[in-house]
């Protein structure tokens, strides 16, 4: 048979792996999902991600392609891969592509969210998906500071220091904080306040939506006026962006191609 | 100081550990929890549970008491408890009680509840919290199955053959089997339909709302008619039960003095 493209969409809890890229001596989505497909198709498969995921994080639709000679139809390889795939990875949908779509190259836009608790009490159940604060937060505050980082920007203050990108610039469409009243676990309520970001741009770097949500934080807590994210913005110095969010709060939510 | 009793209310997620009770080389919330009352006491502080919750169950409201006599107020309990115990366990409330109280003899009711999620696609999220089927099921019929047995039985066709208990008679106050229409996940919905099985007893058998479940689920597979539930339980033998639910979809919701 000849090469064809089939794309997946996957959901997974980034809690026990080291985020979704294959690397040496650590599991990895890729790493387990390449496996599962290499066992399917019987032969060495490579899974090509929308994004890499960092650490932790988790991903309510994450898009990945493969190229395979395999006759199954989408559906086996949908049900092929859920049964082998452990309960923490799980494939949503299996579609055929064109051998030219790309994952990562092609996509317009993702969105993220970042969840947040404010509360004296942590949950047990979702204290894996949030990030706990104890005091509450000022979030209309942290909701002006949020106007001024949407547009066209040279994010570099928002990214990972380590990262080696030919250009900080991205287009961030749209950065929603808003206070998500009640928030439900086994449709019992979780005591608290939750803030939820949501965050909307043509692409992402590295630690840029936690290193926002850390900032806006701080904007929060008053340590920050909602104004001074225009200095900060502007420096173009991760010095001066607040502390990065713990990576379980944060969610891949949806890619647009 | 005199000696004193005080009372937790305390939520497990019960996924890491070898059920509630003390073991030996088994990590369970009770060994956890003492050994983090002993290092705020300063000295071996045993507690005592409302009853026993299996390995894997988890839950929303449990009631455990200790008798200390430090000095410290029920407020320094609980920070102190929540910032030395792991996320997956945690107080939520703590109060001085008499001495006279027990945990356990003195519950009036216990409220469990089970939840099943039918899909062909399991969810990553919830998947420790809930038992995945992937055929739909005649809620109709299990709720019908479930009426039979609301009331005072011996429940031994209930109860873990294994277990050594003086009377297997319980008064079983309600067992409603209702469809949740949605179920949220961080405010998104999750795909597939709920049913959630809730029970209220003077108390409760070894197992014995998962071997109703089991048995529920086979009236909503079609496997048992619901009026057959009568004769199961009337046989007041275990081999004509259905197949124990898993441990991961049980909760103890509230207990009741």
């Amino acid at each position: 048979m000849d090469k064809r493209q089939l794309c997946l969409t996957i959901q997974y809890d980034g809690t026990n792996y080291k985020g979704s890229q294959r690397q040496l001596n650590a599991t990895t989505i890729q790493s387990v999902l390449e496996a599962k497909l290499s066992k399917i198709t019987g032969k060495k498969t490579t899974a090509t991600f929308s994004g890499r995921t960092d650490s932790g994080v988790h991903a309510l639709c994450q898009v990945v392609s493969f190229k395979t000679t395999s006759h199954h139809c989408p559906e086996v390889f949908l049900k092929a891969l859920n049964a082998l795939l452990p309960d923490d990875i799980q494939v949503m949908d299996c579609y055929c592509v064109p051998l030219n779509f790309h994952p990562r190259y092609m996509a317009k836009k993702k969105r993220y969210f970042y969840m947040i608790q404010t509360s004296p009490l942590k949950n047990p159940f979702v204290n894996r998906y949030l990030w706990h604060i104890k005091t509450p937060l000022n979030v209309e505050a942290m909701a002006s500071a949020s106007k001024h980082l949407v547009g066209c920007h040279d994010f570099k203050t928002f990214c990972a220091s380590n990262t080696d990108v030919s250009s900080t610039i991205r287009e961030l469409y749209k950065l929603d904080v808003e206070i998500i009243k009640e928030l439900a676990f086994m449709s019992t309520q979780i005591s608290g306040t939750f803030t939820k970001i949501s965050a909307e741009a043509n692409g992402f770097l590295r630690h840029m939506v936690r290193n926002i949500t850390g900032t806006i934080v701080d904007v929060g807590k008053g340590k920050l006026q909602p104004s001074n994210i225009v200095e900060i913005l502007q420096a173009r110095n991760r010095q001066l962006a607040g502390q990065t969010a713990p990576s379980k709060g944060l969610f891949l939510e949806k890619v647009y191609y």
